[in-house]
């Protein structure tokens, strides 16, 4: 097995921390690694196992040398910077939704459709995490009944839009503690002690860009061109994870039991769902973890051959670095 | 028009200091009014049109003379002693889920189904408030395009618990600036950044008795016997103000511009409906408001005749105080 020579594009953000860590802990077989960011970041340091590595700044030379380039640094620059890295000789891993509806790159979540990998010329995408979260659970049980339509509400922690909303939610906490005023910034209206129906931006449909990437990623992640999917995405005041309410309609009459079974026995899903005792996925206990959590699964009283349960999955890692390091070690 | 003895049964508790504020500002007709708690609260006083009222310690005889009597203490003191109030002469408006689905007891939401008050044997009940809020909403769009069923998910503000709820979340928040821990006591996890998919409590079909409310309820309330609705209840870090993202179908194709319509000119309904300018509902803005908030109104992509939105509503005043002073209005 040979090591690899590893760019990361965007290592001083929230999900290039997170990329240097899951690249740690999963013992990846790294030769050199190079931790690029934008000039602001110019003359910092990250830690990668014990070293101290200085940010490089961008530019067309990046990616000479390299094996694999994971990009996580915001749709603009890999629109840019893809391309050249991809000619580079590197494989790229984006996490950014430039290239994830292109015919030609393969947008992949390894425990659905790993296999999609190996089609790649150059690029391959990695889910939006709303999107990952949900289907993780989603899929499992297509397997089992075939899925016909998803509706679906989100829970998404600020974590996901990037630091410096961190600091936003942190910061308005503490004004409304001392009951002064702050202005937001990274988001339109206040997120600490409300939730905004509002992530991405609106389109002509109504709907917001996030809104649209569960119906149209779903369906090239699990090859159905037909699958339909309606979600309301929200932010919520919440650091980290994202939780989602899945009602999911299939072609089958599903039982309590044997979904149950199929979930338990899913790869990357941990079954959180005594109610009973109060156990249920919550991003409190959900963050920091590999596995999605599902529970409050339950037949749908609305739906025919519905299924209603709820996700929460830690969107910087399964939604995000966790996939990528994972399609990584599918190459 | 005569003037009213009022008894209010739980009047130190939040939605007691509503009733307070809304039969004031309403300017009600109020002869007296009976400031009625539980033994903990006596030797208190409230304030009422600038006067000091005592509370009276809640007895078999404290509904003597009394006209209207609102009860908002949690449903065993409604078994209890909303019966004998009745007996005692007055006509109650219960808050209490006690008797609600009771066959001889109207349950109602003015701007819907208040001609069903006429009815009333003594006893008037005032809807479940996640409830109230969507269906101030699916009610008029309902009455355009006939409603089939309704998939929701909502994000419930900690003050639908009670005062001390309110100041649980405030604690949390507080503990987590100083790195400090707290063990929560009103619910059964840390609800300071984090979400709770567990509103009530669990029944054997999976769902919560906070759920199950919106399907039995709305029946009630629409006079729709075959209503279907599936909802995910879901506490949020907010003070005050429940959402709801609803996903409904109708038997007929909506138009956006027929429902946009129809909730403009809905009683009670207020659109918040300007995406582009970053204007939707928001628990901050709802809160405090009479009105129900609707926004995010778009086609459903994954429904035949299906419309999703987004509501926001004070659930202290629609959910609760608001509707049961419009129901003492309407006798």
């Amino acid at each position: 097995m040979k090591d690899y020579h590893i760019a990361l594009v965007g290592a001083t953000g929230a999900v290039g921390a997170e990329l240097l860590g899951v690249l740690q802990r999963r013992n990846f077989p790294v030769a050199s690694l190079r931790a690029i960011s934008s000039a602001r970041s110019a003359g910092k340091e990250i830690q990668f196992k014990g070293k101290s590595l200085p940010i490089q700044t961008l530019n067309g030379d990046s990616f000479a040398g390299v094996d694999i380039a994971f990009f996580s640094a915001g749709s603009d620059i890999s629109r840019q910077y893809v391309p050249r890295a991809r000619d580079a000789g590197a494989v790229v891993i984006d996490n950014s939704p430039a290239f994830r509806m292109d015919k030609d790159v393969p947008l992949v979540i390894p425990e659905i459709n790993g296999n999609d990998v190996k089609g790649h010329r150059g690029i391959i995408a990695n889910p939006n995490c709303t999107a990952a979260v949900a289907l993780m659970a989603i899929y499992p049980l297509h397997q089992a009944f075939g899925i016909r339509r998803v509706i679906a509400s989100s829970y998404q922690a600020v974590s996901g839009t990037g630091a410096r909303a961190i600091a936003e939610l942190k910061q308005q906490v503490e004004a409304a503690a001392a009951n002064a005023q702050v202005i937001p910034e990274v988001y339109p209206h206040p997120i600490a002690f409300n939730v905004l129906p509002h992530v991405g931006s609106f389109s002509e449909s109504g709907y917001t860009s996030e809104e649209e990437k569960l119906q149209n990623e779903g369906r090239k992640i699990m090859h159905l061109p037909d699958f339909q999917a309606s979600i309301t995405c929200v932010r919520v005041p919440v650091y980290r994870a994202h939780s989602v309410a899945v009602t999911a309609e299939f072609e089958q009459a599903p039982s309590l039991e044997k979904a149950r079974e199929v979930l338990k026995r899913a790869p990357g899903v941990e079954m959180v769902d005594e109610p009973g005792k109060n156990r249920y996925p919550m991003p409190l206990n959900a963050a920091g973890k590999d596995n999605c959590q599902v529970g409050r699964l339950r037949l749908d009283c609305a739906c025919e051959n519905g299924l209603s349960f709820w996700v929460s999955g830690d969107q910087l890692l399964k939604g995000a670095a966790l996939n990528a390091v994972q399609i990584a070690e599918l190459l």
